[in-house]
């Protein structure tokens, strides 16, 4: 499948381990990242290096992006040296940035008056996903194009599913975060609870995690937090971007989501402690400063 | 192991196929329930039939509770024709009810002062499991007692975890229905907001379920929510029950739960729905209400 020229733009965390797998994969890729230095390994590995988006547009036919929220994807797409402005028709943009998926479908109008199709495939799994190429892609989209990319997707993730038309994908992504939050906030209230109680943790997550309270947060991140370990699997920061995201998606479908606002209140309140840039287990942080004198 | 002779009261829901798996593994039980009615199958099935909890007690060296609420176990144990009037010294009660933790403590404390242990060991698992013999039992009280009935309580359930002192069994059973609870919301708010956002639900489920967002809740009752099936594997009153013990004792613990709060009031608007015996997935119901015109 080494015959398609793919442009990748955005090599942080995320995308730079899977612009690696694509080249592992055989296929030709030039990368552009609004700091170069971060893109160095992969022109060290054989990228090209291109200096704008539109640089990367004007020689591939697939152009990826993965970049931080919806103004970064806006302006590298349809801003001043974006890709629109040297694109081909017949070009594919697969958008992997978690953003709104109402801009997502505007962007899609704008790229296909030029021939251009949109496709969002936001991603779930984290850093480790990224690098082992195990991560799962949500991709919406008309199914020509999706089926088209589909190779090149699964260079980058081991479950990729179409969801439904361009939108879908950032939508699905946006319910994996509404659940996401409140799994979370299941083990930061159950052991902010159990601790205070004078449970012993490892014997409550032992019972907990065997039965109908089981979740895939209590198994990964329930030792963390018996281990005092705060380092990120998922920034704060991030899930409260991705939140905000389900909140104006949600405002504008009218349906309220009191869960997902209290849990958005507690986690301003880790950032206002300047804890954004904890993992998101930190939660339990919050629920413990609640019970404290 | 049949030289236990062992009293059973309450055979409800999970009391009875519980006091039968029992029967099954060849214990002498005798039974007493408000309702005798509910007991003629295990007297059919070789159990004795004692008039009231006294009588129960009177020849029993094992006494197990398997009760709706607090009060039911504090009559049973303590009141008049109790198990308390008829105990002899060196008896062993296990409440299998899921109460109050404060309460267990000092039923615990009325108890030793005629030379009986108590131990709290509540379960988790639904009919099935009890049906089964693949309940969880979370015990609590002293080692000696808890070791000596491990072998009648693997009769009835698969896990048996000794989780600490009196009164441990129910704290961690109460921090249990926390990260239920939770769970539960992930799935009603994640499901109602892809529903509004036209999603089509199998495959958010299948996408959701495999990743970060994964969790019990959602493999066993997302497709319920998907079929509109609404019957209970837990019940909404239930549920309320447990948090409103889970309310109380993180009063006395002095520690606020925002989440469980919240979920109650959602609970409780299903209740005034007239919905409390349906399903805990019911809750999905009044998120998808939130958003209706």
């Amino acid at each position: 499948m080494a015959c398609e020229k793919i442009g990748f733009i955005g090599t942080g965390i995320m995308g730079a381990p899977m612009a690696h797998n694509l080249l592992k994969a055989g296929y030709e890729v030039a990368v552009h990242n609004r700091t170069k230095v971060k893109a160095d390994h992969l022109i060290a590995g054989g990228a090209a290096w291109a200096d704008s988006p539109a640089d990367v547009a004007k020689d591939s036919n697939i152009v990826i992006t993965c970049l931080p929220d919806t103004p970064d994807v806006e302006q590298v797409l349809l801003g001043q040296k974006g890709v629109i402005e040297a694109a081909k028709p017949g070009l594919i943009c697969i958008d992997m940035s978690t953003i709104s998926p109402a801009a997502t479908k505007e962007m899609g109008s704008a790229l296909a008056a030029k021939g251009v199709t949109l496709i969002d495939a936001p991603i779930s799994g984290g850093e480790i996903g990224a690098i082992e190429a195990r991560l799962s892609i949500m991709m919406g989209g008309p199914k020509k194009a999706v089926e088209k990319v589909r190779l090149i997707m699964q260079a980058m993730g081991r479950t990729v599913i179409h969801c439904g038309p361009l939108g879908a994908g950032q939508i699905t992504k946006l319910a994996n975060q509404i659940m996401c939050i409140h799994t979370i906030m299941s083990i930061a209230e159950g052991f902010a609870f159990a601790e205070k109680a004078g449970l012993d943790l490892e014997t409550t997550l032992k019972v907990t995690s065997a039965g109908a309270a089981g979740s895939h947060s209590l198994k990964t991140l329930g030792p963390k937090i018996i281990a005092g370990d705060f380092k990120p699997a998922f920034m704060v920061d991030l899930q409260q971007k991705d939140l905000r995201l389900v909140a104006e998606y949600a405002e504008k479908l009218k349906q309220p989501l009191p869960g997902v606002a209290l849990a958005r209140q507690l986690l301003a309140q880790l950032q206002a402690q300047g804890r954004g840039r904890d993992g998101t287990q930190a939660l339990v942080e919050v629920i413990r400063q609640l019970g404290q004198k």
